[in-house]
C-alpha cells in the first residue's frame, strides 16, 4: 500500500541529503544555461564535485526560444564536436553552419549534465557571494520564490573553491563585485556582431577575480564584447574552456 | 565568414518548414508535461505524426519542482519500465517505490521525445478547438506571449485526427467543451489520495468526446478523481495508454 | 572559528529533522491566529503532537492591528483566565471588560505556544486536504512563496488524526469540502454584533466533517454567525474548546 | 470548400516569404510614425527596398490622438504639398495653417506607404543595432509581445545599408549608441516652442553615425531642440529629407 | 509667425465642432473593426450621418496582427468586390481564396471610411446604451483613458436612430441588454470552423433589439455561431448587410 | 421635457468655451493645493485672469488627510487673517496656534477661489513648459487620465505671462528646468523642522526663472529648506506673497 | 516658539475627541457624494448628530469630473432652490435647465455641510453593517488605506439610529444585506434615460431595511431605475428627502 | 451586556493615550527587528522611555524565516547570555554554536520587550527625521498603509533625545542624512563573511550623527562591513551595546 506521507518523506530526505552534501562543493555554477551546463558537464565527467544553481524552475536559459520564438538554433563548425559529445542531432545549412532543434538542445544538455553527476538546484537564486580575504569562496543562496514574493528571509551559503558566473548578459554575479568596487566596470554586451561575438566569448572566458570565472554572454558583458543572437557554438566552447582551466587549477 | 543574417535565415526557414509541415498532423497534444510527452513518444515511435503545443517557454510541466521545490519525484513499481524505456536513473526507497531526480526526469523525457520524432512547439498556446459536425478535428493556436501581452491578435489552426488534453488539473482544452455545453461538467481534481489517484489516472484516460483524449491530471479533473502530488507513475502510464488506444484507432 | 557553511548545515539539518518528524502528527492546525495557537497550546501541554501551518512569514493573524491599526484589543471576563494562563497583562476598562496590548498578546501567545511543544511552520500554505474514505486524514502543504510567485510546483502531504481550520473568516480549509460538494454551504460571517458573535464562536466550534474541526471566525463563517471586531475572548475559548474535545477523542 | 488549415498555410507562407525577403534590405526604418512612414514612402517610390519595424500592433505613432485626444492635427504651409502627395484632406485655419483629421492622416499615410512598396512589420521591436567596424549595418528584432511578456528569447537580425531612427522623442535606437559610448549624449527634446521646433526638426534630420539617420522628434531629441505638440509639418518634411539624402547616397 | 496657442485653438475648436455636430447622428457604430468601418462606409456613402466610437487609440480591431502576428489576412471570392471597392491589393492563393497585407487592409479601410464622411471618435468608450420605452436610441460615451485610469467620472450621451454593435466576439454593447434581462442569453462564439463561421456571420447580422444591430463576430457571439480566425470576407459582408438594412429603414 | 443629449451639449459647450477662453491667461498656476489656490484667489480678486491646472480629479492637495489621516490641520497666528478672509472656522490650541478641520479648509478655499473667478481645470496635468528666448511663457497640458493610461497622445499649450509652480515638494514644474540645465539643482525639502520651514516657505517664494514662480513646499524644495508637516500658515502666506509680487509686475 | 510635537499633539487630540464623540451618532452616512452631503446638511441644520464616512481622501464623489472630464454639471428647475440654499452659482441653458461649475459645486457643498455641523471622516471605509435583531444599528469602519494595502486588520464600529447608503450605483452598503439574504436582489442601475432616472431617484429614496436608507444612485441601483449622467438635481433632492423622512422619525 | 461601540471606545482611548504619551520619548527606535527590540528592552529595563516604530504589521524583521525559510537560527557563544536573559531555548550544535527556533526567538523577544515597558507602534513608518541645528531630535511618522496605498497625506512627528536606526541592511533612516549631504556615503553591506560580519556589527554600532545611532545590519551597511546570514548573536549584542551607550549619555 502506498501512503501519501511516504512520498513526502522520500522527497524531503533525498533532497536534504543532496543539499547537505552540496553545501561544500568544488565548483558552484550560477545559471543552468548553455555555458553553465556545458562547464558542469566537463567538470563532473572528471570527478569534480559540481552544483549548479538556477533561479528559474526549468533549466536551459535562452536556448528554448531559438530566435524570436522560432525554436531552432545555429551552431558553427568549431563546436560541432560538442554537439556530438552530447548526442544532439543537427542538420547542415551551408558549409560550417548547422541548425538544431532548440528543445532537443536544451533538454539533452540538461539530461546529460545531470547524468554526468552535476547536482542542479533549480528555483534557487544566488543573491550574493562569499568573499574572504580577497577571494571568492562561495555563494549565497535563497529560493527564487521568496525573492519573487518580496519576503524578507535570510539566505544560506554554499562553500566552493571556484564559482562560475554563467548568468548571461546581465552577469548578475559579477555585478556584486562591481557594486562593492572590487572591479572597475562592467561595460555590458556590445552591439550585435555574431562572428566577432562568437570568437570573443571564448577569449573572454576567464577568472576575472580570484575564485570567480565568467562564461558565455556574462564573459562578453564583462568585457564589452558583441552580442550574437541564437548561435550557440561560442557558449558551448566557453563552458568547456572554463571547465578545462578550473580542472587544471584543481589538480594543483 | 559568418553573416548575421544567415542565422536569421536558417532559423526562419527551418521553423517555418516545420510549422507548415505540422499544420496537418495525426495527433496534436496540448501540454508538454509528463503524460503529454510520454504519449507523444509512444506515438512517434510507431511512426505517427505528432505535434505537441506547450504554452510555456520550457517543457516539463509540474515535474521540475518535485515536491515543494525539493526537486525529487517518486515513481512506483508499475511505471518502472517506462523509466527504463527513457533511460532515467532511479533509486529504490522501499519495495515498489523509487525516487528520481526531477531535473533529470523532465529533461530526459523531453530529449527522448524529440528524438523519437515529435515536434514540440513551445511558447504556443492552444486557445480553442476546431470542431466540425460533432468531432474535434484540430486545435487553434497562438503565441503565448501575445496572450500574456494582452494583444488582440487572431490565431491559426492545426488540423489533427486526434487531440490530447494533457494540460494538467485545469483540463484547459476540455474546458472549451464545457463552456459550450458539449459536456456537462468538469468536477475538478478530488482531495489528495495518492494511491487512489494513481490508479484512477490510468482508468480515466479516455476519449471523452469524439476526437479528444484526456490524460494525466486532466483525466482526473474531468472525472473528479483524487490528486496525488509528486508521484508520476500514473502520469507516465496514462500517456502510454492514450498512445496505445489512438494507435489502434489510427490503424483502422 | 566560525564557518559560513556551518550555519547553513545546522539550519538545514534542524529544520529537516523537524519537518520529517512532523510529517505524521496527531493534530495539524491551519493558521497561527489566536484560536489556532490557543488550541495548539492546550493540546501540546497534554503531550499531543501538534504542528501549526501558517501561510504568512509571521504568526498572530488578525491580532497585531487591534482595531483600525490602533493596536489594542479587548477581552471579556470569561476569557480572562486564558490571559492569565499565558501571562499576558491587561487593564480593566469597565466591569467584565479588559484591554490589552495587541503586540504583547500576539507575541506572548506565540512564544508560549512554541515553548509548550507546538511546531510552527510559517510561510507554509495548506492548499488542500487529504481525504480517504470519508475522513480528513491530513493536509497538503506548499511554500507560500511558491504560491505567491505563481510557480507550478507540486505540494507535499502531512498525515494527521485531526485537522483544525483556524484560518479565520474565509474558512479556507473548509472551502475545500464545499468545492467538492462534501458540505452544502458556507454562509460566511454575519453582520457585526459582538456580543452574539462572541457567544456563537464557542458554540460553533465543532467537528464539521469527520477529522476536521473549525475554530474562531472560521467556526462563525461556517455557521453564518456574526462577526465581532477586535475582541478576542471568543477566539481564545474556541481554541481551548477544540483542544478539549480532540483530547478526549484522542484518549479513546 | 474552405479548409481551416488553408488559412493557416497561406498566412504563414506569405508572411515568411516576406520576412525572408526582408532579411536584407536597403533601408530599415524603426517606428511607423509620421516621419518614418513618409521616409519609407519616398524611398520605396524610387525603388528602394524598405522595411519598417513598428513595435505596436498598429501604426501611426503619436498621430491618432491629435492634441489631448481631440483627434485633429495641424500642418503648416511648407508641408501642404506632402498632404497633397498622400491625398489627405485639410481645411485652412488661417493663412498658412491647416487642420486635418488625425485618423484620416494616420490611416492614409499608412495605406499609401504600403502601396508604395514598403513592408511594414508591426508588433516587432528593434532591440539593438548590428554594428561592424564602426558602421551601423542592420537591426536586431524581436516580437514586442515577447518583450512585454518578459520572456527570455533571443532576437534575429536584419541587414541594411541604412537604418533610420524614427522612434520619436525617446530616440530609442540612438540610445544604443549612447549606452555604448559611441556618441556623447542625447540631450532630449527641449521645452515646447512649436515654431522653433518645426524648423529644427528638419535641420536636425541627418546621419548621426555612419549608417544611422534620425528623423522627426528623434532628430530633435538627439539635438536638444524644442518639442512642438500636435503640428506635423516638420515630421513630414523630416521624413522626406532623410529619404532624399539616403537616395543620393544609395545611387553612388 | 506660428503661435503655440493657435495650435491648441484650432484643434479644440474643430474637435468640439465635430463632437457637438455628432451628438445627434443617424447611426452610432461601436467599434472601428472591419465590420463596423465597412458598415459606416456604405452608410456614409449614401449620405447617412454616422459616428464610430472606438475605444482604442488606433482603429482596425483584430486586423493588424493577421494570424499569430503574421500580418497577412485571407478573403474569399464572395467578398472580393468589397476589397475592390476599397482599392485594396490582394493575391490569389488558390481558386476563390485571396491573401492581403493586414496593415494595408486596416489602414486603407479606415482611410476610405473617413473620406466617405464617417466621423471616427477614437479613444472613446461606449459604456452603456440609452434605452427609452423599449428602443435603443443612443449610446453613453466616456474617454477610454478615464476608464483605464479607474477614475470615477460621469459619461455623456449620443442620440442615434440606430446603434451597431461591432465590438467583436465580446459583443460588449449587447452585454448591456443581457445584464438587464432584455435579452435571454449571449452564448458566445462557437469553436473554430471557418467555413461555417463565415457563412453564419452574414446570416446573424440583424437587428437583435429595436434600434440595435449586431455585425461581425458580435453577430456570431450573440448567436453562438463558430469563430473563424484571420479570414475577413464575412466581416466585410456583415458590415455591408447591416448598412443596407439600415438604409432601407431610414428611407421609410 | 429633458433630452439626454441636451446635457451633453450644455456641458461640452460650456467647458470648451471656458477652455478656449483660458488658452491665453495672465497667470497659469500648476497644482490646486493650498498655496496655489490662495495665490489664485488673491490674483483673481484683483481682476487678473487665472487658470489652475490640477492633475487629480479633486483639488486640495495635501490638506485633506491632516496628519496621518487625522483630518485636522494647524495654522499659526501670522496666517489667521487668511483663514478669516476665506471664512474658515478655527479653534485656539494655545497662544498663537489654531486648529481647523481639514475637510472644511480644503473645500472652503476651493469654493471661494472659484467664486473669485479662478478657472480650475482638474484632471489636467502640466507635462512641460513653453519657454521662448529664456522666458517661461506658458504650460503644456494633457489629461491626467491619458498619462495614467500610458497612452501616447500629444499635449496642448496654454499661453501665460506668469506660471506658478505650486506642485508641492516634488516641484514638478521646476524639474523641467533642471532636466534641461536651465537651473543648477533642486536640493529637495530638508528634514522636518516646522518653525524654520514655515518661515522659509515665505522667504523662498520667488521668481526662480523669468516667468516662473515657486510657492509652498515647491519653494522649499527648490531651496533645500525644511519640511514642516500638517501646519499650513506658511503655505497660505506663500500663495499670497506670490500673488502680490505678480500683481505688481502685471501692473507695470 | 513653535514645537513640532505640538502640531502632532493638537491634531491627535482634536481628531480623537471628534472620533470618540462620533462613536455614537444619530445618523451615519456612507459616502460624501452629492446626495450624502445634502442629506447630512439638512439633518445637521436641524441639530441632528451626523457623521459622514468617505472612503476617498477627498469628498465629492462623481461631481468633480462633470461629463467626460468636462467639469460642468447640469441641474434642472426643481433643484434650483437647493443650489440657492448652498450659494452655488449657475447659468441658465434653456428654460428649466442650468449649468454650474463642477469644482464649485463639489467644494461648496462640502464647505457648507461641514459648517452645518456634520463631521466628515474621509479616508475611512465602511466595510460592513452592525445589525441586531433585524435592525441596522451602526456601521463597521476601517481606514481605506488599510484595505488598499491588503492588510489584515480588524475594524471598529459606529453606533447609529439610522444609516444612509449614499455610495452611488454600487450601493455598497446595501450589498451587505444582499450577501446575507436579507434582501432579495439589487438589480443595478438601468440603461441611461436622464428624465426618467431623475424622477425615480427621488421616488426610490426610502428606508429599504429597518434603519437603512438609500439615496442618489444607490436608490436607483437598488430599484433597477435608469442612470442619468452628469445631471445632479435628483441627487440633491434625494438627499433632502432622506433627511426630511429621518428627521420626522427621530422626532417621534 | 456588551455594546459594540464600547470596544471601539476602549481601543481608541487607550491607543491615543499611548500615542500622546509617546509623542515625546527619550529614545525612538526605528524597526522592531532583533537589534532594535533588544536595544529597547535594555533601555526600558532601566526606566528609559522608549517607543519602537515598525512599518510592518508584525514585528521580528528578518528572524521569522531563519535561512531560506527553514525557520531555525544560529547564535554563537558570546550572545548566549542574551538568549538566557530573554528565556529563549536553544540547542548546542558544536562548541560555541547554538541553534534556536526562529518563531520562538521572534515572539519571545517581542513579548519580553513589551513587558519591559517599550511601546511598539506597528504599521507605522518613519518617513524622515526631525533635525535642528545639526542634531537629530525626533522622527517623522506615518501609517505604512497610507504609504502603501500611495495616498498624499502629511505625517506627524515624535520628539526624542536619541533615535536608533535598526532598519536592517537598507539603513533607511541614515539614508535621509545621505540624501541631504549630511553624511558622505553609505557603502552598503559587504559580501557574505559571517565571522567578520558578526564581529564588526558590534564594532560598527555607534552614534553616526549627533542624536542618531545605528545598530545591527544598518550598522554594517553604513560601514560597508560584511553580511552574515541567519546568525543573530551580533544583532543582539549590537542592540545591547547601543542601549548601554545611550544609557550612559542620558544619565549625564
Amino acid at each position: 500500500m502506498l501512503k501519501d506521507v511516504e512520498i513526502s518523506r522520500v522527497i524531503v530526505e533525498n533532497y536534504m541529503k543532496g543539499l547537505l552534501d552540496s553545501l561544500t562543493v568544488d565548483v558552484a555554477i550560477v545559471g543552468a544555461g548553455p555555458s553553465g551546463m556545458v562547464a558542469g558537464y566537463y567538470l563532473a565527467k572528471e570527478g569534480v564535485k559540481v552544483a549548479i544553481f538556477e533561479k528559474k524552475l526549468s533549466i536551459g536559459g535562452g536556448i528554448w526560444g531559438g530566435g524570436m520564438g522560432f525554436n531552432k538554433i545555429v551552431v558553427q563548425e568549431d563546436a560541432k564536436e560538442i554537439l556530438n559529445e552530447f548526442g544532439i542531432d543537427y542538420k547542415p545549412f551551408r558549409k560550417g553552419l548547422y541548425v538544431a532543434d532548440a528543445v532537443e538542445v536544451a533538454a539533452t544538455i540538461a539530461s546529460r549534465t545531470v547524468k554526468a553527476g552535476v547536482k542542479i538546484f533549480n528555483m534557487v537564486e544566488v543573491e550574493d557571494l562569499v568573499i574572504k580575504d580577497g577571494r571568492v569562496c562561495g555563494v549565497v543562496i535563497n529560493w527564487t520564490s521568496v525573492k519573487m514574493a518580496g519576503l524578507h528571509v535570510d539566505p544560506l551559503t554554499i562553500e566552493a573553491q571556484y564559482v562560475i558566473d554563467s548568468t548571461g548578459h546581465e552577469a548578475q554575479i559579477t555585478q556584486h563585485l562591481l557594486k562593492r568596487g572590487m572591479i572597475e566596470k562592467i561595460p555590458g554586451e556590445g552591439a550585435m556582431w555574431a562572428e566577432m561575438g562568437e570568437r570573443l566569448t571564448v577569449e573572454n572566458t576567464k577568472e576575472i577575480y580570484p575564485g570567480l570565472y565568467v562564461t558565455g554572454m556574462a564573459a562578453n558583458a564583462v568585457s564589452g564584447a558583441p552580442r550574437m543572437g541564437p548561435i550557440f557554438g561560442g557558449m558551448f566552447m566557453s563552458g568547456r574552456k572554463a571547465a578545462k582551466e578550473i580542472l587544471e587549477k584543481l589538480k594543483k
